[in-house]
C-alpha cells in the first residue's frame, strides 16, 4: 500500500470539486493514478496556469488575465448599453450571437438566500458604482429565466430604476423551432402577452 | 473575458476525470476559479505529489511509494496465502477486518472484453510468475461478486489450478444483519447451498 495520507489528501482535494463526493473522489484518484497519469499531469498543468493567470476584469467583473478585459478595453463597443449576466459562460453565449455590441457586467452568481448569496456577494455595489460613474443609458437584465435569476433581475431592476436609468429584461417567449403543443403554459403565456406587430 | 485557451485547456483537462463531461468540466472550472481557489491549489498540490511519489509494489502490484509495499515487506504476514483482489480499496477493506494475515495481489481491474481489458491488461502473467517462483500454497480469489468479478475469478481459477495450487473463492451468503425476506434469490440460494454445521 502507498502511504494512505498521500491518497487521502488526493481524495480530499478532489472532493472540493462541485458534485464530487467521497466515492467519486476515490474513483477519480484511482483512475488518474492507475489509468490516466497523462490526464493527471494535464489537470495539474492547466489548473496551476489558470489559477495563476486568471483574475477579474476591474470593470465588468468577468474572468480576465488583464486588469481590463478585451471587451471593456474595446473602442468598438457601445458604452451606453450594459448587459448584466450571471456567469462568464453567458457572456460567451451572447457574444456568439453577434447580436449585441454593448458592454457587460458579470454577477458571478444569482441571489440565493439559502446559500447565503445576497446582493453583497454578487458585487451589486460595484455594478451600482459603475452606473453612477458612467455613461450607461440602458441596463439589459440577462440573468437566467429561473426562479433565482428572476429574483436577481427583480432586485436589480429596483436599484437601477432609482437611478433614473432605463432597465430592460431579455424577451420571454417561444424558443426557435418550438411547437405550441409541447411548450409549457408559462412560456406560452409569456409568448401571448409579449406578442409584437408583424 | 480571459484568454479562452486557458479556460478551455482547464475544461479539457478536467474532462479527463471519469464521469466528467464537458458541462461538468465547465461547472468545475468556474467553481474553482470563482468560488474555491484554495480547493484548486489543494488539487494541484495533492495530485502532483501523488503522481510523483506513487508507483506500484513490484510484488503485489498495489500502489506503493517504495519498490516493495509495507505488507509485502512485512515478516509477520503468511507467505503461503495469496489473496487476489481487483483494486487497492479492496486491500484496505480486507485489512480493516483484521481477519486476514496473508499476502495480496492487486489486479487493478477485472476482465471486461467490451473495454478491451483482458488477462494481459490485468498483469495476470505477473501473478502467475509470482506463483511459479514462490511459496504460495493457496490463492483466495476475492474479486467482486459482480459479473465481471466472477468472470475474472473463473479465468484465474483455471490458470492457477493447472499449477497444482489450491484455489478458493470468498464465501457467498447472507450479509450480517440480512433478513431473508429482503434478500435476493441468488444470495439466498448461495446461503442454502453453502450452509455449514453449527
Amino acid at each position: 500500500m502507498a502511504d494512505p495520507r498521500l491518497i487521502d489528501s488526493l481524495k480530499q482535494a478532489l472532493s472540493r470539486l462541485p458534485g464530487v463526493g467521497p466515492r467519486s473522489a476515490q474513483r477519480m484518484a484511482f483512475h488518474l493514478l492507475e489509468r490516466d497519469r497523462e490526464g493527471g499531469r494535464m489537470i495539474v498543468e492547466a489548473l496551476s496556469r489558470a489559477l495563476e493567470s486568471i483574475g477579474h476584469c476591474r470593470r465588468c467583473n468577468n474572468f480576465s488575465e488583464r486588469d481590463l478585459c478585451p471587451i471593456c478595453a474595446s473602442a468598438k463597443r457601445d458604452p451606453e448599453l450594459l448587459c448584466v449576466v450571471e456567469a462568464p459562460v453567458d457572456v460567451d453565449a451572447l457574444e456568439k450571437t453577434s447580436a449585441y455590441d454593448g458592454m457587460y457586467f458579470v454577477l458571478m452568481g444569482h441571489v440565493s438566500p439559502l446559500d447565503g448569496v445576497g446582493p453583497d456577494q454578487l458585487g451589486v455595489d460595484r455594478l451600482l458604482g459603475l452606473l453612477d460613474s458612467g455613461d450607461v443609458r440602458e441596463v439589459i437584465l440577462a440573468t437566467n429565466l429561473t426562479v433565482e435569476g428572476e429574483a436577481t433581475a427583480h432586485l436589480l431592476a429596483e436599484l437601477i430604476r432609482e437611478r433614473g436609468i432605463r432597465v430592460t429584461r431579455i424577451a420571454q417567449g417561444m424558443p426557435a423551432g418550438g411547437e405550441l403543443e409541447y411548450t409549457d403554459h408559462n412560456t406560452l403565456a409569456h409568448a401571448i402577452k409579449g406578442r409584437a406587430p408583424v
